[in-house]
């Protein structure tokens, strides 16, 4: 599997504005958090990058993604039907190839020296199969993320063979179906918003846009589902964290664990020190 | 002295976008920026407001100041030549009456029930003569800020007649000139970017405009420096904290101290140390 393409959804009506907010990165520069997020795909070697936006924002995009607007494609989603309708309308860009996916909602900072993307692109590419980022998330953060359940593949860490995905789950679904041997206790595998998926999927989203009742919203969640029960699709935790800044205080918290990771940690840690001092 | 208009300058170029950045307020409702800043203005007991802006952006502050835009004007700030022209602009606004003045790159936080703006209006008013709120601040930020020298008045806390104002002084230049009984060491008495003004300051201003080079800025310290040398001109501390979110963690330094002052205080702190805890 090789996969030199990557689709970026960015149409949900409440999450438009997030890409083009400004954030201080790592080096300490102001920058869009869609620099940021083209910043984490280009850097695992993919340079076509595709964006489902809502119609009326592509002005606004082309100036937050300077000067990489040359590497971009837009795709509208006019009369939208939900996150897997977003995803599926970039199908004619992947040509039928294996793609990378990344939601616009959140941003991800890698603990090592590779960036998020790099780090799945890796394992997904060695594996051969679809592969979606997770993260062990606590019990009360579900409503925010699809969770998967399944089991660890033998003979490696972090890598789970998947079963099932439910999206945003209560607890009492979540403790049912979703516990996967060796989690700490009150901890389920949320998915990461990062994923390589392989064209098939588009033929789930396909066949569940032209069943759903009108009115519905089609889910990415449902799809991966799907997949699992046909495919070999599996799931990795990777050596970093996702924020999602579609949160209330996602953003903030997002801000300071970049600032926190980055070249001018000693100077934000010591105002924030100083806040608290202060309260 | 009776105060019942204010002026908001938000014409600096770098600065414009500043009150259109959303931000979570006390009670965590997402608002722009400018709603906080004119919130704190009507919580003064202050209806009419003239914001000065830098040409084009009325659209975005309407849209920002919702739905309180019936309350204020717009001086657009073209062929700009500094602050303190911007506040020149305003003028007309004010007709001869005196005026509180905010910058829109702060953020203020109040310690008690009453807002910063309310705190300033309510001394300057008792002292019947022009007024800046001030903050003791480290020496190391003296370059964000206007600093003042001056003496304590006696029989009262945290007020100061004023005896010079210098905008952004080197620590050098502080320590030979600013040095206030009283005051921590290392600690100045900067701006805080709120001002209870006469229109004696626009007479000031004219007259520094008329002979200012060409190319060169009129800023306000040196209006209010002038003003100190004919005029009785207190400075007052106020029981709260002002945040320059035009410094680059400004806005991350600000939502913070809004956050951690309101309602949803143990949520963020809870967020807070989990992040400082998995890095």
């Amino acid at each position: 599997m090789h996969v030199t393409k990557a689709i970026i959804t960015a149409a949900g009506p409440a999450q438009a504005h997030l890409p083009l907010q400004t954030v201080v990165d790592r080096t300490g520069a102001p920058r869009s958090a869609l620099e940021l997020i083209l910043e984490d795909i280009f850097s695992a070697g993919i340079q076509h990058i595709a964006i489902v936006i809502s119609p009326g924002y592509e002005e606004h995009y082309r100036r937050a993604a300077q000067p990489n607007v040359g590497q971009l494609e837009f795709f509208e989603q006019d009369h939208p039907r939900g996150y897997g309708d977003a995803l599926l309308r970039a199908q004619p860009f992947t040509e039928s190839e294996p793609f990378l996916h990344l939601v616009s909602d959140h941003l991800y900072v890698s603990r090592n020296e590779k960036s998020c993307a790099a780090q799945l692109l890796e394992v997904a590419q060695r594996e051969g199969c679809p592969m979606s980022a997770i993260q062990p998330t606590r019990e009360n953060q579900l409503g925010q993320f699809g969770a998967i359940g399944g089991s660890p593949v033998a003979r490696s860490s972090g890598l789970f063979e998947v079963a099932a995905v439910l999206e945003k789950p209560t607890p009492t679904i979540a403790e049912q179906q979703l516990i996967v041997a060796g989690q700490r206790a009150g901890h389920y595998l949320c998915l990461f918003g990062m994923h390589v998926l392989t064209p098939q999927i588009f033929d789930i989203l396909g066949e569940g846009l032209s069943k759903l009742p009108n009115g519905k919203s089609l889910n990415l969640s449902d799809a991966l589902h799907a997949l699992a029960q046909s495919n070999r699709y599996l799931a990795t935790e990777l050596n970093g964290v996702r924020y999602n800044i579609g949160e209330k205080y996602g953003l903030l918290i997002a801000q300071l664990a970049i600032a926190l990771s980055g070249k001018e940690r000693d100077y934000v840690l010591t105002q924030l020190v100083e806040l608290l001092a202060h309260r």
